[in-house]
């Protein structure tokens, strides 16, 4: 259950460029209620004829669903083989286009970061930049994420500009 | 049911530098698993001794459930009352501390910025600060939401800088 382990592509393992594709998820109807009642009650989210009147113009999805969804996406495509050692944070998210009851999502992650930790030689740090889209290929969000990825062999000598 | 209703707060109605305390949630082990079944299947979120073993050291919530139940608070101390047109996106979320079983997470939004669109004069933009803290007054998580805001005269000049 450990998820480092050593089956698990480790941060040696991973590449600047790679692109990594991922699965698709349609959201229904149900789902982008259920998500909103619990975090994000707004009409708009809730209602299909409040929405119809908002500047979405039907029920569209929490973006913070399409957030949630896409990490989950990257869970099933890369990191649930990947020894992560946990999430640091995430910067520049963007929504570019809602998405609305019915919209099939799917999109890719490129590798844009791999710094070493200079404080923890073990990690690496690697930088994630999410390209989300709907099924006419329009983009609806990105976002970039920063996670820590265990090193297979600390002791190597950290070479490029190390993280903090 | 239209969240653009005139009893609600429109942008001319907002400050810069205003602090919206918010209310708190206990998050325990069950919405834990239950977030992460869904959205962050990984080890340390899902099962206590597989996260006894990892960095975190015990049964820690998805940082992103962190960043969902922190929108949800929002909404009860602020967005349900304003005339919210929907999130534009957020930057520099950080992770500062997990959330572990059992934490209460609070804290606050301050009103950093506040900009009229340009190109969309009936739109105000306004940026909020989040610092989420745990039981302890620890900074847990930061994130900075851009939120667009309809003004109640879109026809008042636009003074400042604007957005696009």
């Amino acid at each position: 259950m450990n998820p480092v382990t050593a089956d698990r592509r480790h941060f040696e393992d991973l590449a600047m460029g790679e692109v990594i594709p991922f699965g698709k998820v349609t959201v229904t109807k149900d789902m982008i209620i259920e998500f909103a009642r619990e975090f994000d009650p707004f009409p708009f989210h809730l209602d299909e004829e409040a929405a119809k009147k908002s500047l979405l113009g039907g029920l569209a999805s929490s973006g913070w669903q399409t957030a949630a969804l896409s990490l989950r996406m990257l869970g099933d495509a890369f990191l649930n083989n990947v020894a992560s050692m946990g999430g640091l944070g995430f910067s520049d998210l963007k929504w570019k286009k809602p998405v609305m009851k019915g919209d099939t999502i799917t999109g890719s992650a490129t590798i844009s970061g791999l710094r070493r930790s200079k404080s923890h030689p073990e990690r690496g740090i690697v930088t994630l930049d999410f390209d989300i889209r709907n099924q006419r290929d329009e983009p609806v969000m990105s976002i970039r994420l920063a996670n820590l990825v265990a090193l297979r062999d600390p002791t190597a000598p950290i070479t490029g500009e190390p993280a903090e």
